[in-house]
């Protein structure tokens, strides 16, 4: 049952008296529950709770935190088709993506509370004393990854389950032995108390100390705001736009002992597909990209939003193609109204600029919250000139760029912002051709994918979801992935200690 | 030969009309030459340069920047007595410390050659491709690390060597394939040009691309400023005080692209004595400690500038001991007039605070630049009320502060700032009741010290300098020890890739 309340450790709170209700997009209308904003005092006892249940979830072992993590796997899919008919309700998502990032939110739980059952991901390190070494004898010296305190997470407003309350970093800070403080997406809070209440369940069934999970409510401005400058908040993670995170990032390079801020911002993915590529399957590759665009409503942070081609008849029919083919798929609900006008207004911005051509779209009128897809173009010329057009356009949208030759393509990969991805689409008689445009690829992406489509993030040891900004503020870590865990912890060495004062995983057996 | 010019890449340029001098501390006179600030045009021109050599230079294999590296050793080694008496003239410190840091120079140097000649420091990873997966095949994906791109180098006042122009950080970032540009420490512009005459021969006799690096002089304000405000910049080094330090990351976080700032910045190194210990051995750690604490001149980022004690009579009996040998050790030379000034004012500042007193200290006259020791006193009580007691000093000082009991003392160590190093001075009957203080120190430092002292830092893979803020900007990284270079790096992931297309050292063989 959701009850509108802040979860402040176990006890649901609504102290406050400012109130915000979700939508239901494919209705557009309200949804009936009102949800609380948490107060200043409910904030600060939030995380009051945290680094007081900190000082021993530390110590808990990765066994304990492993059990921790499963009973909330197990605990979200017993929450069973309530949860499911909330997301749906509050996203306008269809119930088959609900059931798919139920069931990702679930194995990047239990993913996580594999990898902490070992100690591999700690990185340990063990040196060996030498007192004969000259001018000085070497002294023992081990290391290990301990985590860094309370982590505040930022639910995703496209992603309900697997990048929000018990997402992804969610996940991964529990794993490493933080406690979390979310910060609900206000788009989706019922959904958000149904996983706060399992991850609630599990931490008082599985003995972990009040504290170790908060779920607030409430405008980022205010309640973000005040989370982010907490002092004893020591790290943060977010999944959203590039004024939100940029604004986190800023509270927390601003605070008296600045803080990290991982966030996972905006992303247009470019896809360079060669002219061999468009010769031999310009068709296959219309298919496959019309439903990467459109797959989720667009609403990806890999979504292919720009293509890169070199000019000619045959790029100009795949062009026309391409965004028949994407128009063709059924207009799809999106997440919001706000999120809806967004793109109306995004995509209008990038048509409208010089040299830019709307190739197709879908001009039927569409339902109140419903996307009309559309596929628009420019010459590599004008796009080099103008800044505004490498703007992401959440939704589904694609901008195809038609650079004139090879050399004008790698000057447009080298002028982009940071990105999550990169794709290329080439043929094997490319790939001795291909070395400068994965160099080119290299210095501005996370990830490069061959052959593919960059929507779909594996959740491996090798994954790497995180770019030069804006695509993330520290590009030096991923969002997804086992890796992930590697955001909440930061080493600490031991010099000549005895044995039984090490911590268990640097004794010496 | 010096000449005063920057090393705009190879080129030694002048064209600007600002100059300063170096001080000879021990006579307390300039030294003749001139050097000139950068001009802007120089500035840019050295990142620019910089920017075009990271094209070729971080695709140079790791076998040819071993060979740089290893190169850049031997050119320093060939400099020979005008390096080591330049060296001295220029920082006051003697002749034995300027070889023992060159030594820790070179092998610095030899031990990031060793370490990029293998990969295994880049984590490389493998995830196979699983085609018949349900409900979705899984592609082939590897990830390496990639450098960043040109990085800044901050030279330290307190080591002209070890940790400036060829030091840690310059050696770490050109493993990595970082370009470097040093922003050289106006103390030391004499030491650093000789430094960098022997990096840019090692480039050319290597064929290191023109820009690989410079050496840029000014202020740090105006100069220091103005190479990480540049978009073309994408790290930065720095060793030194927490307002430079903070300076610089308050304007690397304001930058349309944040970049990261890794500044290792003050410590106090708090040190805990048992009463064990001191029953058992207080004239030993007495003696330990008095060269611990005038080390250097007491001018290391590790100096034991804070020792934790429980009072009573055998503890006071302790301080009056540590205080007489510690001023018997003749009053050494700081390493400029700013310096002295600063130990004078700063001491003075934390021995006039409420309830602090001077146990010893060097009365007599002392010569212009020297440093007249201290050892301080205060209570727990009164040390818990004042954070400016919680000053770093630098220089040869220590205060020494008698809690009243145990739980006194975790209460201080748990509202210490963030230091890089915390020692323990206990014996075997001790250890079962230092769970506590471990705990305790463990949130607050980054390497912990078990019956020695803090001073002398290991360049090896367990090594952690660094710790929580203000100790550093970055507690996740070391800036000493291999593991050094995991800064100046960003992971790339590679997605169904040909195998030709590959960085070479994720290609199947």
């Amino acid at each position: 049952m959701i009850t509108g309340k802040n979860y402040i450790g176990n006890t649901l709170k609504a102290n406050g008296n400012i109130t915000h209700k979700t939508i239901n997009p494919k209705l557009n209308i309200e949804n009936p529950i009102p949800f609380y904003e948490a107060t200043d005092e409910e904030i600060d006892e939030a995380v009051q709770l945290a680094w007081d249940a900190f000082k021993n979830y530390r110590k808990v072992s990765g066994q304990k935190r492993a059990e921790f993590l499963n009973t909330i796997a197990d605990e979200i899919l017993a929450l069973d088709q309530e949860l499911i008919d909330t997301y749906t309700t509050e996203s306008g998502l269809p119930e088959g993506r609900a059931k798919g990032e139920r069931g990702r939110t679930v194995s990047q739980l239990r993913a996580f509370a594999d990898l902490v059952t070992k100690e591999d991901w700690r990185e340990n390190s063990f040196d060996a004393a030498n007192p004969d070494r000259e001018p000085f004898p070497k002294d023992d010296l081990r290391r290990t990854s301990i985590p860094l305190g309370p982590v505040v997470v930022f639910g995703a407003s496209n992603f309900p389950l697997a990048f929000s309350t018990a997402g992804g970093d969610t996940a991964s800070a529990l794993a490493s032995g933080c406690p979390v403080i979310v910060k609900v997406h206000e788009m989706h809070s019922g959904t958000a108390e149904l996983v706060a209440s399992a991850i609630i369940k599990a931490a008082e069934k599985t003995g972990m100390p009040n504290g170790v999970f908060s779920n607030i409510m409430g405008r980022g401005k205010i309640v973000g705001a005040a989370l982010v400058q907490h002092p004893k908040v020591k790290a943060v993670g977010f999944t959203g736009s590039i004024s939100g995170g940029r604004a986190l990032f800023d509270i927390a390079a601003k605070r008296e002992e600045p803080i990290p801020v991982f966030a996972e911002m905006g992303s247009i993915n470019p896809v360079i597909i060669t002219p061999n590529a468009i010769e031999n399957r310009a068709e296959e590759i219309a298919s496959t990209y019309a439903g990467s665009i459109t797959l989720g409503t667009g609403q990806f942070c890999t979504n292919p939003g720009l293509i890169l081609t070199i000019n000619s008849a045959k790029t100009q029919k795949f062009i026309i193609d391409l965004a028949q083919k994407t128009v063709a798929i059924d207009a799809q609900c999106m997440l919001h109204p706000n999120i809806k006008n967004g793109f109306v207004e995004n995509s209008k911005s990038v048509s409208s600029q010089n040299g830019a051509e709307v190739v197709d779209e879908i001009t039927d009128t569409v339902e109140a919250n419903y996307a009309a897809t559309q596929i628009t173009t420019v010459s590599g010329k004008d796009f080099l000139k103008n800044p505004k057009l490498h703007k992401e356009v959440f939704g589904p949208f694609s901008l195809v760029v038609t650079a004139k030759d090879e050399a004008e393509l790698i000057d447009i990969i080298n002028g982009l912002e940071g990105q999550l991805t990169g794709t290329i689409l080439a043929e094997k008689e490319d790939y001795a051709n291909l070395h400068d445009i994965v160099d080119a690829l290299e210095s501005r992406v996370g990830r490069i994918i061959f052959n593919g489509v960059p929507t779909g993030v594996e959740v491996c040891p090798s994954m790497q979801h995180g770019g030069p900004y804006p695509a993330s503020t520290d590009s030096r870590f991923t969002a997804v992935g086992t890796n992930a865990i590697k955001r909440w912890v930061r080493p600490v060495s031991y010099q000549s200690f005895p044995n039984e004062l090490l911590p268990e995983a640097l004794k010496t057996k």
